[in-house]
């Protein structure tokens, strides 16, 4: 169905050699750019995040911080400790500062978290993110969950909290909405599995791609933070690449029992921030910066919704239902996820993220991030031109 | 001796909150300013980092990332995984880059290198950096050595390695030049200690301040990479914060055997660089770069050496011989050092480290940073006249 040239066939070669280096993860676009600098890639498609919350912090650093004179004292000087740091976010997240740790990027709470608290086992539902079975100790016992494909892989509640009982399990993750298929978990079904769980010892929800999911029309953003007050065993983990589009400058945080995060910080953790990062957490405190994100936001939203709606009319694929800022799309008409990439990169330079290495995943899958508005037709057209036309 | 007026005591007050708010280190200027708005801070001297390799680095980035439009890519997007930022190093290091460990800061390496490779005890060279004995995992014994005074706390390896055999440790560091005093191990005898540590599972050498020493006249770089190579047992570990003024960053490294680095990449460490601090060490293939590095980094130490040298010739102190870009001072005449502190940062806006806190010091001390030319020159002209005029 898609049919590759001598081209597409050495580049086939080409990023498979660059994946093998880059472990479970894609290989960056500079990567991509430095090693193979014939490629021209127009749209990453296969990076998750909010490409108007860039703008919008580049123009706040701009204004804020390089034309008030500040970028020099910003990177001579040491930053803030991880505490000071939390308390920059606490009237926004609505928590005392005791309950957040703050991380360089959301990797090092999951590593930090999985290190520190998970000590037997861990109950991880897939296809996920690949980190959470990777980052376990030397020891901890993954137990791996499949979330099934004939629901959409949906995480049912009844059927996870069975599993976690039946195998007698000490630690349960939940990702929501859940990577890399986008699957949503509505607020009062995730209180209620909290409520069951609340025997355990840890409960991980990892809430990175939160921000693009919503309850209702309103769109309005959804937190967890109640949660963790009301269920001592919750620690909340958040990358802040995505919604914020800022994931060079590392930033991310936990929300967790405050004798956790004061393990962390005992022998730990002290300078994790950077400069630029601390510049960002500080807007956090400013109403106008949260009112110009919400905005941005919420028009992301509509327009990944909108994206996703013409993803599901293109024929020879199904879209499974997503509320995240990505969708997982499967080829049902015999053709193999990975020559889609090859296709899609060499002959249009969008650059998609094969699923094939995902466990838990049957099929022939592939992620599609929500980009630009602009971006998003010319992924959509691509994908109509190759569906429809003489490839 | 240094009288206090009504103002210096409440300076005193507020500093001291401040201080136990921070932990083991000082308040950072930032925080200073930000809680104590009237306080008109001038100089930094608590502040370890030379200011004319920060004035290089800044020009880098505004050439070469700024102008050339590269800030936002390097905010947006994921910067590179751990291994592939390490390549960067690998030929300005001269070793190959599967010894080296880049940290988010070198408080990460020493964490990292703590947690996973010292499980029994550690012995600790006291005056010394805090971190190290208190990132250390609950259940090590840390066995402190006291520098003696009486030889300005300048480590005797004969001692050194007598006292490790004696207490039948496993681990030992060594801080090469140290901090707080800045005396300094010639190459030499320190190969000859690591010699007789062959049979120690680790001997940390944290040579962050290693830019600032020297062997002889020529101030030519030292390196201890081959040290690694030769005692398969050394972990090497460097803050960039200091000789490249740049702490903001957050950019440090370790060097090791390969089989400690594959342990600690295992599972964490994967994205833990930012997007500024890969542009930073991209840095370092540009030889044209290292040649104007080498050149503000000559021109410092000479600068330094010569601020050492005045402030020994100031009556009722003592400077104590350093190889870093600090001194310690011991007050001599019967006044605290605290006392000290608050006036030069009163009546001078000049900020410095009071060591009260740091154990194995005994007596009176404080350290100061070597900070720009004409900056140092205010300090001794403050210290002249704090010790022989009025006050």
């Amino acid at each position: 169905m898609i049919h590759l040239n001598a081209n597409d066939l050495a580049l086939t070669h080409s990023l498979a050699k660059l994946k093998a280096a880059s472990g479970s993860h894609s290989p960056s676009i500079a990567t991509l750019r430095e090693t193979l600098p014939a490629l021209k890639i127009k749209i990453d498609a296969c990076f998750l995040s909010n490409p108007y919350a860039t703008d919008l912090f580049m123009q706040e650093l701009e204004s804020k911080l390089i034309a008030q004179g500040g970028l020099r004292d910003a990177l001579e000087f040491y930053p803030s400790q991880n505490a000071a740091i939390a308390q920059k976010l606490a009237k926004y997240l609505h928590i005392d500062s005791s309950h957040i740790f703050i991380g360089n990027g959301a990797i090092e709470v999951i590593q930090a978290v999985l290190h520190n608290f998970v000590r037997t086992n861990l109950v991880v539902p897939i296809p996920t993110f690949s980190s959470y079975y990777e980052f376990v100790r030397d020891g901890v016992e993954v137990l791996l969950y499949k979330l099934p494909k004939e629901q959409n892989y949906a995480l049912d509640i009844e059927a996870y909290t069975k599993f976690i009982q039946d195998h007698n399990a000490k630690n349960a993750l939940i990702i929501n909405p859940n990577n890399p298929d986008g699957g949503y978990i509505p607020y009062d079904t995730l209180r209620e599995c909290l409520a069951r769980l609340r025997h355990l010892e840890s409960v991980i929800i990892d809430e990175s791609f939160l921000h693009f999911g919503y309850e209702d029309s309103s769109l309005e953003q959804i937190s967890y933070t109640k949660l963790v007050e009301e269920f001592s065993n919750v620690v909340l983990i958040k990358s802040m690449s995505k919604d914020f589009g800022v994931a060079g400058l590392r930033a991310g945080y936990g929300v967790m029992a405050k004798n956790r995060v004061e393990a962390l910080l005992h022998n730990g953790y002290l300078w994790n921030v950077n400069g630029l990062s601390e510049f960002f957490f500080s807007l956090f405190g400013d109403d106008e910066f949260l009112q110009k994100y919400e905005r941005v936001r919420k028009s992301y939203i509509t327009q990944t919704q909108e994206f996703f709606k013409a993803l599901g009319q293109i024929d020879s694929i199904k879209t499974y239902p997503s509320k995240a800022n990505f969708a997982l799309v499967e080829l049902l008409n015999g053709a193999k996820a990975q020559d889609l990439c090859i296709k899609l990169l060499s002959s249009y330079g969008i650059y998609t993220r094969s699923c094939s290495d995902k466990i838990g995943l049957e099929g022939e899958f592939l992620r599609i991030a929500s980009r630009s508005e602009q971006e998003n037709t010319q992924i959509l057209q691509s994908l109509q031109e190759i569906f429809t036309g003489d490839f």
